[in-house]
Order: C-alpha cells, then structure tokens, then sequence
C-alpha cells in the first residue's frame, strides 16, 4: 500500500436539483475524493483550509475514516469556501448561483510532514499554482501525480496549468474540457495531445456516458452504469477521481492493465455518489454495497465473442 | 443458421460532410443491413424497390454477397429513392436538403416465396405499415423480428408504430428517439416503457457513446470504439442493425447472452461504416480487419478485477 496525499476544497455547498434542494451541506472536492479514497482503507491525507465556520463534526467525519487532517488548515476569523448551484432539468447541466472564495483565496497548503513522501499524490482541482506548490513540497518524486482540473482554468490561468501539467502521470477531465485544451473535437487526437503536453495517462470522464482511459497505445472505456435516476451529480467527478487514486494507493501499481481497474472502481463509488444529496451517500457507503455493484458492472460490460 | 428477411429502402444518396462531398451513390437502409449482414454468410433476402434508373452494377453488388434480390421490385419506368444531406462539423447532427421519395411512394413490399417462412425478420426504419406488411406476410411466426425505426415516423405515424411494435421482439432506436417515444428522459425508465409496448428487448443506440441493449432484468452496454475521425456517419445506424440481424441469424440463438455479442459485432461493423462515404467501407471490408477489430473491441472493454 502506498500513502496518498489528496490536495482539494474542503467546503460548504448548496445544491438545487430537480428533486429538492439543500442548506449549506458538506462539500468540496478534497472531501468527496478523501471519502471515495477511504474506500480503500489506504494511508491517506487531506490538505485543505476551513474556516472557523467549519463544523468539527465534519471534520470528525474524515478523521474517523482514517483520514489524516493534519493537513486542513483552519483559519479561525475567516470564512469556508461555499458554492451554490442548480442544475437544469437533464441534470446534465448546471448554472453557478453563489461562489465565495472566502479563505481560499489565500490558501497555501501544507502538506503534513509525513506525507511528504507519499507515493502517490492526488491534485483536486484547484489553481494550477496551488496544485504546483504542493508537488513542489514532495520531498521524494512521487510514484504517480494525477491531475484534476477544470475549463475555469483553461479560461483564466491557462500557462500555470501547462506548467502544473507537464509535473504529473495522469490528468483526468471531461469530454468538454479536452476538447477546450486541445482545440481538437475528436477525443482520440485530443487525448494524444494532451500525451504531448506530459501527462502520460489521459482519463476523459463523459458522464452519463462514462470514462475513457488513453495511453500512448491503449485505449479503455469504462461506461457510467445506466441509472433510473441522478439526484444530484455534484462531486460524482471528484469520487471518481478518488476512487482512482485510492485503487492505485492501495494497490501499489500502476500498470495500464491496473489503471483500468481504477477507472471501474471510480466509475463504481461515483454512480453511488450521485444517488443522493452531496456527500450523503458516500458516508453510509458499505463494502458489500460496492462489491454487488462492481458485479453488476462486471454483468454490464463483460462479453466473450467467437469470431465467424 | 437461419434464413434472413430484411426489409429496407435500396436508393441513392448525396452527402456533404466536412470532409468532402460526393454526387448520387448507393445508399439505403436495405442496402447498409444487407451489407453488414452479408458479412455472416447468411441466407438473406432484401426487400424493397428501385426505379429504372438505378444501376444493374449496384443489384450485382448485392447479389455477389450471397443477398437474395428477387424481393427488390424494378419499377421500369420510375425514379429510385434519393436522399440528400449535409452534416455539420460535430457529425452529431446533419440538415436533410432533398428526399425525393419517387417509387418508394407506392411501396408494396412483396416478400418472396422462399423467404415466408425465415425465422429472423429486420424490419428496416419505413413507414410502419410497410413494416407490418411484411410482418403479414409471413408463413410461420419468425423466431426473432427486430424493428428499426426514427422519430419521423412518431411525428406522423405514431398509432401504426405502436401497433407493429406490438409484434415485434427487439427494436433499435436512438437515445433521442427513446425519450421521444416514452416521454422519458432516463433511458433505464425509457427502456421500461418500451418493453411494456411489447418487445422484450430494446437496444438504444448512443452513437459515438455506444448502444445499450435491456431486456427485462438485464443491461449491457457496448461502447463505440473511440475513433480518430468519422468520416461519414450515414449508414452508421443500419449497418449496427445489419451486423446484430446478421449475426443472430447465423447463431441461431436467440438468448440475452449472445444478443449481446450480436451488439458488439454491429457495432464493429458500424466503426468500419463511417470510416468512407456511404457504402465504400462496407463494400470491400474483408473478415480478417473485423476480427482485428473484434479483438480491438475487447481490448477496449474487457477488465479482471479483484474486489478490495
């Protein structure tokens, strides 16, 4: 098993979905990948900044899972990150109704001491310098640097993000995203562009439509589990990303033909993630729940063909 | 291996794509499922109607596959079918500039002899009660009859397609036309509703993000093999229709477990499809390349993994 440093919001969110809405609940992406990772039962550890606002309970939450908060800084007289949404009728989209950066805005992580070792590190998306900064404090190359980010980014610090990108093994973004970042509408040019830029593993996470894996020469694709229902898709791209890097932490390997299984299992925690409201799911998340649902990905997909 | 009865448009298409356009060449949902299927060696027969001025050379075409043409009516003194359209630059959507119906107006589609009694029927996307014509047709109750059909027809002729859809086992259809027809925006919801019409399986087709197949109490999703380029995406849809027809008949095997096989063999055969304009592909696809691609298909899906 390898330790994971996960560097990632922790935060408030309001969400208005089709099916209800909620009061300032728990969120962020450091929060959805930390609970998806813990999963895994792997060395893990969260770095993140709260404010004084921030329930302790919430923080208990991690912290009985195992998850090292050493490393989320709380800022006393100062105010959680908090973002608010709603999506439309398809769930496929979503309008931004409230963002306050509040002590974000300063934020300068730190990671933890022990962890500065981990061999594998997990970039929420956040600014590309924040992301830079924590590789920066590694005190040994990592095994393996996976990178979450975001078209905001692309819009607005696009040369920190080139530079952040050419640091790390995996990126993973969405089908959009790519197509932003490389100016190419087809995935498989996209994707060998994005190669070119550095990361050698490209994970493009289509949602309702699944997630493809790319390497230099291979090629996976992972389809979402068709559901009855989304209730609310928030965090379901940051649990897959946490399920991913936790698979591979705990595995301790980070083969192609492994990298595949990661991918199934973020795709697994994160058609639980959006079952309910926010972070509701992935809390009473049991290990039998995931086990039937990894069968019935297997039942999905599987297939074996003679050739006529 | 069963005997093969389809029924579809034989005709001329014009097509402009970002990559090129091209004058009258064959084309025709007949034409693309006769191809696909063509490539099991199955006894099969299409059914539909040309004018004069449609080419021997085409019928030979057919004829050279094994393809029984005695079901395609030659009306001596009409004009064949011609369809014409632009797609745009995301190949996702396309603007039809000409149909010209000319004999398929008065189509009446007479199945030959020799073929009354097939035991798998494919009803190609045509005016329902040109569908349920052929249905009527039959000697015996065939074993399996698949349904293709579009949105078209539920704009103007809803009542005759729930009708024909009573009758049949396995309809094809597209996601946008799956949510058209039930009112459903979950295609796990929409697929419910369709079995309740009668066909105990749905296969939904998701274009460049795959083809879902339910039955009762059973998914599998097939994804499309992520392509650097299509070229031309017309017949894409047939040919998907051609290869599932085509390999069931073959198989003579009707169970959930090798429809699902029979999806990942008409996907294959609609990769190929939108790699030239119109039937180009498909014409000169030899069975070596699509056991390449078979195996690319399982590559691209195929994964172990050990529950954590």
């Amino acid at each position: 098993m390898s330790k994971l440093v996960i560097v990632g919001t922790v935060a408030f969110d309001a969400i208005e979905t089709p099916f209800g809405k909620t009061d300032k609940i728990l969120g962020g992406a450091g929060t959805f990948i930390g609970l998806a990772a813990s999963q895994f039962n792997v060395d893990a550890s969260v770095v993140s900044i709260v404010g004084g606002d921030f329930p302790q309970e919430y923080l208990d939450l991690l912290a009985d899972r195992n998850i090292d908060i050493s490393g989320i800084e709380i800022v006393k007289d100062g105010k959680t990150f908090f973002w608010s949404g709603k999506y439309h009728n398809d769930m496929n989209s979503r309008d931004t109704l409230v963002t306050q950066l509040n002590v974000l805005e300063h934020f300068n992580p730190i990671v933890p001491e022990d962890y500065k070792n981990a061999d594998v590190v997990m970039l929420g998306n956040l600014h590309p310098m924040v992301q830079m900064s924590v590789l920066k404090q590694m005190s040994k190359k990592p095994e393996l640097v996976i990178l979450d980010t975001m078209n905001f980014w692309m819009d607005c610090a696009l040369v920190d993000l080139h530079e952040v990108i050419k640091h790390i093994d995996v990126i993973t973004i969405n089908d959009e995203e790519a197509r932003q970042l490389t100016g190419e509408y087809s995935l498989v040019v996209a994707a060998r562009k994005i190669h070119a830029m550095g990361p050698k593993y490209v994970v493009i996470k289509k949602g309702e439509h699944g997630a493809l894996l790319f390497s230099n020469d291979n090629v996976f694709y992972a389809p979402a589990l068709p559901l009855e229902e989304v209730f609310d898709p928030t965090g379901a791209g940051d649990t897959f990303a946490g399920g991913f890097a936790g698979y591979l932490a705990k595995m301790n390997d980070f083969s192609f033909k492994n990298m595949k299984k990661a991918v199934i299992y973020g795709s697994t925690l994160a058609s639980f993630c959006v079952e309910k409201f926010g972070t509701e799911r992935m809390i009473h998340l049991k290990k039998d729940e995931v086990h039937k649902r990894l069968n019935e990905f297997k039942q999905l997909t599987q297939f074996d063909i003679e050739l006529t």
